[in-house]
């Protein structure tokens, strides 16, 4: 309780240069003080501060843990969306509850050309050093729907439109990856959804209510965490 | 598609002054305009605006569907939170997937001790606006978490702290009325627990992850919904 949780993806015993700032300059982490890191890769180490100085905040290893993964891999991609702090709500409370890949995607309907995919990985570290997530999410960098579509294996697609969905809910839970597709404000379009469809994405629903694009995608996210768990 | 939605939870034709002037200066919806009405009582009318004066915005109505009410009750309490949005931000996301009742908690570990329930009622509003959902949630005002307990038939409190914990998802799916108990930053006091779970309360978890407070209120929501769904 009350130990201050750090991020180093490196196997150092460094901390990076923001989280050395943020140790040494916020926090006062003091020499012989002991912390949590994670790397983001499974492993949560107990350590002890051993110095303070220019090159960064050095800690040696008391305690090292290595939490296994999840047993099935979960990836949502969302067509991205006009208010940037909805997208990074997103992001934080997928992180939060469990994520292994997150992949932002320009759709015909998306009110915009570009995200700070950096801001986001931002967002996904404070979020697992917050719920002490030994698993990072991978952020994939923004592509079309259409590359989208054409790189991955088929999965599900949550569209508003008309036709047969099946419930999200009744997905084949014997499947080890999942990966949902959700869209922006406005759905994706008719194009997108046939050419979904075509390539053999499954169609799904979400249930009764008309969810916000991100609440759509933290309920997929969630939906698939609470069967498979 | 396109129609403005407004609120107006009384029997008349008149929408209500917020609203009227949200119609009338922001949205500019001039005479003969379709527009939704909610009364957030399950009543979505389709109707013509027929005038726009010093009184409001005056509408005759076209069509009206009585939307039944869902077959189960949910009620989530919440320990309240420093941070207004994020308790803001589990109000707008329950009333997008579905909840009856909310109540603000005063617990040991809260870190503030009043709410803007006038607040928390527009943020639902604009929810059930947003989403068409045709119940908005009632907002008990702030009470203590004893008088709460002594007041309230026993339901499920989730809680971080040791002890024999189900997970929420094995609830009782035959009860038509849930009521779940999510503890603030800090979790309920050991005090709190006990005294919940002599009054009756079930002691719940929602799954290994550790999330923040306004992610485990709204994780417990929707895995209510998705399971009585």
């Amino acid at each position: 309780m009350g130990m201050h949780v750090f991020y180093n993806p490196e196997p150092n015993n460094v901390l990076p240069a923001g989280e050395s700032h943020h140790a040494t300059h916020v926090l006062r982490v003091a020499v012989g003080e002991k912390i949590k890191v994670i790397d983001g890769k499974g492993k949560v180490v107990t350590a002890e501060v051993t110095s303070v100085n220019a090159k960064g905040c050095e800690y040696n290893e008391l305690d090292t843990q290595a939490i296994p993964s999840r047993p099935f891999r979960l990836h949502v991609a969302f067509g991205i969306l006009k208010p940037s702090d909805r997208m990074e709500w997103f992001i934080e409370k997928a992180t939060e509850i469990g994520i292994d890949e997150i992949s932002p995607i320009l759709c015909d309907h998306s009110e915009r050309k570009n995200v700070n995919i950096n801001r986001f990985e931002k967002v996904a570290i404070a979020a697992v050093k917050q719920s002490m997530q030994p698993y990072i999410p991978v952020i994939n960098p923004l592509m079309t729907f259409k590359e989208f579509i054409t790189s991955h294996i088929p999965g599900y697609i949550a569209h508003c439109s008309d036709g047969i969905r099946i419930p999200l809910k009744d997905f084949d839970q014997s499947l080890n990856a999942v990966t949902v597709l959700v869209g922006p404000e406005g759905d994706f379009s008719t194009n997108e959804i046939e050419r979904a469809l075509s390539a053999g994405w499954q169609p799904v629903s979400l249930g009764e209510s008309r969810l916000r694009a991100e609440t759509a995608a933290i309920v997929a996210c969630h939906s698939i965490h609470l069967l498979k768990d």
